[in-house]
């Protein structure tokens, strides 16, 4: 089974210009460089059809942004998790506020992600969300509050009772499951504000996609995590 | 803008085992050495995460097989126009019976594509539904009735009265679309049928895909239409 | 087969705190108030559990904001066209901006409101969408620009030309369907553009059911008809 | 805070036709004969456009098969809590397996019943999703293998450790959570199992409305728990 190497900086592409196509590629390969100049662990998450791109080029961990809860067959437009596989994805973001799945999705994607051995990291946008996904056995969670989402306010600084519930509340259901955090991390100290309240990595995206030197905002990111 | 060169054989890969990953590799290679033994134009609709790698390698056409209603920004797990067309993509397929749409979403994606020169093929799964896409001016519609989808009886000879009902309500609402149809074709009869009855070429998946052999069932398809 | 009486004013009930339960059956008692009053036409659509009770108490035609696309049978949850009718609903919104609907459940549902006798009003959010819909063969469209959707800023005066164009779009496809227009309506001056324009009536909420006084609104839309 | 007496039988009416208005009506007095008769608890989950009718005609407790997860407001063809309140209905099924939720939405739901002292009976479809929503705090939770729903085959015989495993994992999340069982159930001795396997009480549809005899099957139904 794939484990990814903790604390981690997760960063998702979402379908931002600056990261489709050869951007994609261009800023996987900084997020590469600066995981090896800091020996932080940082993976990233680009659109699906830039996942074989993006995977052929740099040795870091490529998560699709997300699968369909769905097995091989007839699924016309359907994202399956063996082709996302096959593409080079080591593992899957789920659930995340901007493509939110029900329960019972979120169920088959954990289950069927672990017999591919594919690492799962679900999002939460509240505390009682997290603690019902910890039930479903995913490896990771990251809490999102969706109001700071893209907000420059990150939650570690403007609702660490939120981080800190759900660190609390994972652990209660199911203290295998790693909790990250998310929503308006862009700065180093957002990170040591993370990490103090429990976590074991972030998950963002415009903070260091819209920074003006993605590169710089990267590099301040994983130092705070040395 | 991209025109696609008519008639066409247009091969739905859905999400099978034999059309993922490297098989869809493989049998992108197949439409295209068949393509260019009989003249017939092929198009191949692999998956999202396919595309990249299946257009890098092959000289024929590759549509995405569905499109989110989007443009770039915050959207995760979304499926960008622009993203499936930096990977290679030249159309879409819209509206497949296994990815609905809503028909606002219909008319902004057939839009957008316009204005990234992408061609738009939308199936439907009636007369009416044909003429109402009609008025929304893809460059092609095919008509697919949802009950005979891989079901090995072909619409153009099961129910050539729908075949004929759209061909002559796209023309009436708006004839510069081009109808084509499709569930159940496999032989080259059907193929025969499909264009007797006033079509341009047909939309595939199974009849080909989970074929014996597919080489030898492609080849007899596009001979048909020699 | 039931017919609407023309022009109409459409009053969509939404879930506003002012239109739910008794509210709802006091504000339907006004629109038939003033209905009688001036002899203009006015059909109300409130929630789907207001419907009996609505229905029971007034003599204007009611309508559901919304059913599904489904026939009897296990549809836990579904809004079933038999149970509203049977409620004492006359006919139908779909599609509003709000509950948009995928094209194939549009066409079924419109088909199947024609057999059980029901009205249909469908709501499009264009010019295109309009003749798109037109082409499924629904009683009524009214045209909704979303972006004015209780903005107090009328369609009829920010944008008469996507009122002229459905107007005029949906004469070429579908000449027996009645246009509608809406968004934005509030005054007996909107009304009166919407009519010059080609329009049959107006559908409209917020104008109305969030007015200081709903009656005095509702007055002086329905003198603009006479 | 509303509170239902248990054990009990909740009988989902669905959308069929032997359960839709004035035969609503008349299952639901048939059901409250019953309750009475036999001094079980029986709930009646009819249509929304029937909670209205059916609440004021009988006594015993009514639920609506779904709500939305929308507060009061612009959403034009949503089920609101708060009106199906008004309408009569003293809870709320939700995520029945033909009308699944998104797992923010059964948080915000279950939160918001409680604000409105209305009771929370959660679907589920294994163990995990179970536990799941346990942590999300309804106040009861039927677990319902989609495969047996409506089957005859019911999950208290046919996949009792189904139910086992629901009844100790939702003890362990959150033991405050009453478990209910349902799928397949259509005789006493399927209540009787039920029981012996840690729930409270049984949902069901078909085993009673599709019976011969209606009345007949629910009090065999009914009797198995005194």
């Amino acid at each position: 089974m794939f484990k990814l190497k903790l604390p981690i900086i997760v960063l998702n592409f979402k379908t931002y210009v600056e990261s489709t196509g050869l951007n994609a590629l261009k800023l996987a390969k900084t997020c590469e460089k600066i995981s090896r100049e800091t020996g932080v662990s940082i993976a990233v998450a680009p659109q699906t059809a830039d996942i074989y791109r993006v995977s052929s080029e740099v040795g870091i961990p490529v998560l699709a942004q997300h699968v369909d809860p769905i097995q091989p067959g007839a699924n016309t437009g359907g994202t399956l998790m063996e082709c996302v596989k096959e593409a080079g994805a080591s593992g899957i973001l789920i659930n995340h506020s901007e493509k939110t799945l029900k329960i019972s999705e979120i169920d088959f994607i954990i289950s069927y992600a672990r017999q591919l051995s594919m690492v799962t990291l679900a999002c939460s946008n509240n505390i009682n969300v997290s603690g019902a996904i910890a039930a479903l056995n995913p490896d990771m969670i990251a809490v999102e509050p969706p109001e700071l989402i893209g907000s420059g306010i990150s939650v570690s600084k403007a609702k660490p009772e939120v981080v800190t519930g759900t660190v609390n509340f994972i652990k209660r259901i199911n203290p295998s499951v790693i909790p990250l955090c998310g929503a308006g991390i862009s700065s180093g100290e957002d990170v040591k504000a993370a990490v103090k309240l429990g976590t074991k990595g972030v998950l963002l995206a415009s903070g260091v996609i819209k920074a003006k030197n993605p590169e710089t905002a990267l590099r301040s990111l994983a130092e705070a995590f040395t």
